[in-house]
């Protein structure tokens, strides 16, 4: 036996993915690759990849993965809810960039003695956010998991090349909108921590089971995105997966500026207000740090106010708040009545 | 609290998926899809999914993933080697269906505890292969996992909608060829197991030691995969991810036909050759039963034996053997000199 050529553990660096974090990593990766070829008008670090074909059309390009004790208790989410949100997630990243979905990759990784009605249960909840969204499952691979059930899914669409929603395009000045309401998903599983809900049950209170089903069934905005691209008046736009306030950090510092948030401007979900003040917590730093919404942040410049008003009337109903703007200096400042808060982090997934 | 709407489990089912299998599942998927748009030219069940795009060009995508202790043991490879092989799996799909690969998606789940310097290992092989491989890293997704490292991997690329090479082309009287040769890779497993090596250990046998680098570092037929569908030589191809006697199989099942194989023709290589029969194992059942071979299968009607010659001719040293012919009765024959062997089972994932 010899020693072969191949690198063996480096034994200066233990430092833990938990120690830096998911943000540190993928930049660590982002510095690691070579130079893209121009044809790649977004790459890492984005909602979505964007690769730019012929006649200024364009590719969009996401994955993103549901993992059982991680972003999934079974204790508070049938596997139809977790089927519909695999998807769901993933849509929500397309509508950040403008995208309408087009195709799904289902990715499963099962747990031998996994019944094969709950692959169907899945199935169920996946086929039934496809149907929302108009997207076809077109392929996928299944393998066998030692440890928890997996659901990565990749999500492909298309878009206009110089339609296309980057988190890097805002500029000072822009008006910063969100849309529909924050806080609904975090107090939700709140409830369901604190009941010990087995997968279909309900609160009571409208409020707060709006809040529970914000959490196992999120309502990707696609055809906001959509709009927001086709008309041209987003500059920059991010969807919640990680809360408002990582939101709000990332679009300013994708796009080299700082933000002002009006925190008497940010539309709490009722149902969240009422949860975390009944529990002693200020629904305001709790709602903008909770993950799991899938509203979308967008920035929109002063010269297309007129696209704003159209984007407005044809929202059917979704709330589209202006909670704040872009500004030159790099801080990020949430204020109320002129004072400046803390900004809370936002969620991270180590 | 009200009971809600929603499916509970089936408690008149309780089959697992270990019981049903890989492909029944993939099978029951299929039959719950509706009906795809006529854009899809190849949905679920082959190695990738095309969808027709403009001017005839169409995109293929494929997503696959490495679980550790299912499909790699940190004993018998790098971590390198197990980036390198994430991607070149995928490689080797989009080469089945003679496509060049583009762009991939790298979903990575990584332990909290995971040494950050273990994921520059991993990136390390990956872009090894994507430099090889002409490839991409456009984007991915990072999430925690409270199990085993997991590094899934979605490809895409393009081909001329008429040029596909698809399982299911096949027609009855085509010649089948297989690349390069097969049982390498399940040898050099076999090796890595009775020694116990520790990821950077290889054989001074050099037949062996070849067996050994193709479990960690396979080789996918990105060029012959093009070759044989710009050139229109392969009817029907699939690569040999699941073995040899399972590409027959899905083949002929795909292709409406059956096949009869001449066991002596059958490209075993020199080291699987040499590791089975010291093991007192029959090296032919062995090799044509083990996965892990990125080896291409391939069907050539007798119209296209020109082509092929010029295949040959371009192959630049990768012998390309023909080992049998597709048959107009289903039967799946394995022969020796005109006496019928048993033909063995593929490698399943459950």
């Amino acid at each position: 036996m010899k020693r072969g050529p191949l690198t063996t553990p480096d034994s200066r660096s233990e430092t833990t993915v938990a120690a830096i974090g998911e943000r540190a990593l993928i930049e660590r990766i982002r510095r690691r690759l070579p130079s893209a070829p121009s044809s790649l008008i977004v790459g890492i670090g984005d909602d979505a990849a964007v690769d730019e074909g012929e006649r200024g059309m364009s590719s969009v390009l996401s994955v993103d993965a549901l993992v059982e004790g991680v972003h999934f208790d079974r204790r508070f989410s049938t596997l139809a809810d977790v089927g519909y949100k695999a998807l769901a997630v993933n849509v929500s990243d397309l509508a950040a960039m403008g995208s309408a979905p087009r195709l799904a990759l289902l990715s499963l990784l099962l747990p031998p003695q996994l019944p094969v009605s709950d692959v169907d249960h899945l199935l169920d909840g996946l086929l039934t956010m496809a149907a929302e969204s108009g997207v076809t499952l077109a392929g996928g691979n299944i393998s066998k998991s030692p440890g928890p059930l997996v659901i990565d899914v990749t999500v492909t669409g298309t878009v206009k090349a110089r339609r296309v929603l980057t988190r890097a395009d805002g500029k000072p000045g822009d008006q910063l909108y969100v849309s529909g309401s924050i806080g609904a998903a975090v107090a939700g599983l709140g409830w369901l921590r604190e009941h010990g809900a087995t997968g279909c049950e309900t609160p009571d209170d409208t409020a707060l089971a709006e809040c529970v089903l914000r959490h196992r069934r999120p309502a990707p905005r696609a055809r906001l995105g959509r709009l927001l691209g086709r008309t041209g008046t987003g500059s920059a736009c991010m969807d919640l997966s990680d809360g408002l306030a990582d939101a709000v950090q990332q679009v300013a510092a994708a796009s080299g500026t700082g933000a002002r948030i009006e925190a008497n401007a940010i539309p709490i979900h009722p149902g969240a207000s009422k949860w975390f003040s009944e529990h002693g917590a200020d629904p305001l730093p709790a709602s903008l740090s909770g993950g799991d919404d899938y509203e979308l942040l967008f920035a929109v410049a002063h010269r297309r106010r007129g696209g704003m008003r159209l984007v407005q009337r044809q929202a059917r109903g979704l709330a589209l708040t202006r909670i704040g703007e872009l500004t030159a200096d790099r801080a990020i400042r949430l204020e109320r009545d002129g004072v400046q808060l803390p900004m809370p982090e936002g969620f991270t997934h180590f």
